[in-house]
């Protein structure tokens, strides 16, 4: 078997609950979350490598010199971004990784590293997002026509992905991005090297 | 969502255990087995469209002729084959239909069905692979022989499959094929339709 781990890439539209997904698939096996830098400031209780590693924009942008992100991006006048040599590290120990983040900086991750699995989470229906976008706080009329605009364009987005999980129910979801991880252990290409090894090199 | 149902093809070397695993999967699962068909005799206690539909070799023929395999083989002297119209009538109707079939069939399934989805079960061990030719009845030194290099013949066909599941415990064998099946839904060539339709058309 390639022993390497899986690199999954979990992401979806604002109000979809990929946050509880990933934090129930943590909770239930035994994966890697990565964390992101940021150059923003942390907020009330957040730790430096918990919640995200704050750097300074001078050390971000060495990362970015010395080509140490997998993706990076820069949001209202903020770096974002996925820091490399810890992912590839734990991938060649055979850990598998999670990554929770956003859809462009997903697909910039699928550009870096092409083995990545790219997992989209989908809510269950336009008007469960509608309610989800709502709830979520006071929306005028106006920022809720804004918001779900903008929920279609990153909606379109997952054309790119390898797979689409609907958001129904929390275990559903979770049992559906857990049956994909062990499926694409199972495929071909990863248990290639345990055929060879185990079976037709003894016949020779 | 592609509301076509799966065709899964399950197969590998005798005594890998595969027919344990299928078993087990369809009792646990919604799907339906497809019964193959074949001109040699019945067994005691073996009843037409259980184990088998029980086909003269003219209407096995007939039925080649009229393209209605989506596989078959002639064997000592009979004829087996997967029936298509059957089967092809479940995966419209959505239903998700196992094929337990020999490794040679299962490739041609591929060939015949280029969605169908190809899973080889693999015993453990080279080791486990020999212990279960030996259980399973007296073998001469040379007939254990001839088995295992026709077993390791099999082995290296899996090459052409989608999934390997090793069968180390049946729990887990079943676990991994189940896991492949909702996978499977779950890929964005199967989601698209459903996004399309839920989503994008909404918000045009």
């Amino acid at each position: 078997m390639d022993s390497k781990g899986l690199l999954i890439v979990i992401s979806g539209p604002s109000g979809t609950g990929k946050g509880t997904i990933c934090k129930e698939v943590l909770k239930r096996n035994d994966f890697w979350l990565s964390v992101s830098a940021t150059t923003r400031s942390p907020r009330k209780g957040e730790q430096h490598g918990k919640e995200y590693y704050f750097l300074t924009k001078e050390e971000f942008e060495a990362k970015i010199e010395e080509r140490d992100f997998l993706e990076y991006a820069h949001v209202y006048n903020n770096y974002y971004g996925t820091p490399k040599s810890n992912v590839i590290e734990k991938l060649e120990k055979g850990k598998d990784v999670i990554l929770e983040i956003d859809i462009q900086g997903a697909i910039n991750v699928k550009k870096a590293y092409s083995e990545a699995i790219l997992i989209f989470i989908l809510p269950p229906s336009y008007e469960e997002l509608k309610n989800r976008i709502v709830n979520r706080g006071t929306e005028t009329e106006e920022s809720l026509k804004t918001r779900l605009e903008s929920a279609n364009r990153e909606i379109e987005c997952s054309k790119e992905y390898d797979y689409v999980v609907v958001n129904d129910t929390v275990d559903a979801a979770v049992r559906r991005v857990e049956s994909i991880i062990l499926a694409e252990k199972c495929k071909l290409k990863k248990m290639q090297s345990l055929i060879y090894d185990k079976f037709l090199i003894k016949n020779q």
